[in-house]
């Protein structure tokens, strides 16, 4: 019998060049709240979402691609962009069809850092699109790394309850020899059933709730409600079709 | 009233930059087994313990001062030192009185490294000491640190045990807004009524049981077995009289 693949879990981008990334899907996962909106976004008929790091490149692009811009600092629209980070902003009377340039600080910064390290597949995951991650890797037969992008490098549990979700679904397919992926699943199992009470124990809920934005992030962490996979092709990240 | 001080948890060295050291105690942790016999050999009577990096520092200190060298690599004394890294190994009718000079590889990293930072104090613990880290820590009114040594650089699940063990204990004297602290807090409240059965499976017990070390592994998870606190002072560390 073959032997499994192996599955790990990566805490804080700091720690990325302790793992075997060229072989390896690596899942980037930023809670609160990148990849919660580029997924509702493609769930919503975007075209594509363009992850950049800097606001001139987003403004450069938007212009470029006659695209929609966005992105935040400290919970208000960055200004020359015109929209902010809420999955809210995003419904399918407004994105269908339309190409979105956004800027995020974490989450970004984590994409590109695997892509720099040669990635075999960059996809994105957040509790909206839970179980087209699971099933996507769960059919690869590949080395993941669960990718938290943490808070300015700092460990965050939102990305890692995430992580924990994911485990617990797919770790018969895995080889997993990973203190942190053992973490990450214990804390899920131990607060899945409470997660929307337990999230607002957290420092990022508290950074983001103090900007009124207490529905996002609740929207954040349920499940399935834009069950699309984006997979990073040609500089942007699309659904995949499989 | 004056605001309490905050207490954070690192959970790795390659994150010690995020984290104000130069006005914090650091506990430097590393339950297997830095931590643990540097403080088994202090509570049996050992003058001091001068942790080193490298292996030729350790010669040269253990000649100069007729100390006793010790350090391992993948279980096995390393070659020009006398004893291995094990706490059963310093026993009082062997190491008392006597300055004993230790190489490890993760432990004594992140203490130089937060000696670099000018932490205001660095300390050490594990599980044979729980009880005397916490008193110190309850009672110093000062910023806390709990420096998880990691393996490698990499999360490991018996240091984070550890420093949510002292969390449990000694929260209600701090401001705590750190999410690895939560997390710390919770893995120890969901594992500490099986710690020996748990702890087997975490990927270090695997690789240290793998050489046989497994009731030394039991010893560093027990709870106040050498109560007392190493403080690092002129270079080594010494039982804190305080």
């Amino acid at each position: 019998m073959p032997q499994k693949p192996s599955l790990h879990t990566l805490l804080s981008p700091r720690l990325l060049d302790l793992y075997n990334v060229n072989d390896s899907i690596v899942v980037i996962i930023d809670v609160f709240r990148a990849t919660s909106t580029i997924v509702t976004a493609l769930y919503n008929g975007a075209e594509k979402v363009i992850p950049v790091s800097g606001v001139e490149d987003c403004i450069a692009i938007g212009k470029k691609l006659g695209a929609v811009t966005a992105g935040e600092r400290d919970g208000k629209i960055i200004e020359g962009l015109q929209h902010g980070n809420s999955p809210a902003e995003y419904p399918r009377n407004f994105i269908e069809g339309k190409t979105l340039v956004l800027t995020t600080t974490n989450g970004t910064k984590l994409l590109h850092m695997a892509l720099d390290r040669n990635a075999s597949e960059v996809i994105t995951g957040s509790f909206p699109n839970l179980s087209a991650v699971c099933d996507h890797l769960a059919s690869s037969n590949k080395n993941i790394i669960l990718g938290c992008s943490a808070w300015k490098d700092r460990f965050n549990l939102e990305d890692t309850l995430f992580a924990g979700a994911v485990i617990s679904q797919i770790k018969k397919y895995f080889i997993i020899h990973c203190d942190s992926s053992l973490m990450a699943e214990d804390m899920y199992q131990l607060h899945c059933k409470n997660i929307y009470t337990f999230i607002k124990q957290t420092t990022h809920w508290h950074r983001l709730a103090g900007y009124g934005l207490e529905k996002d992030l609740e929207y954040c962490v349920t499940e399935d409600v834009a069950n699309v996979l984006p997979v990073y092709k040609n500089n942007a990240l699309i659904v995949c079709k499989s």
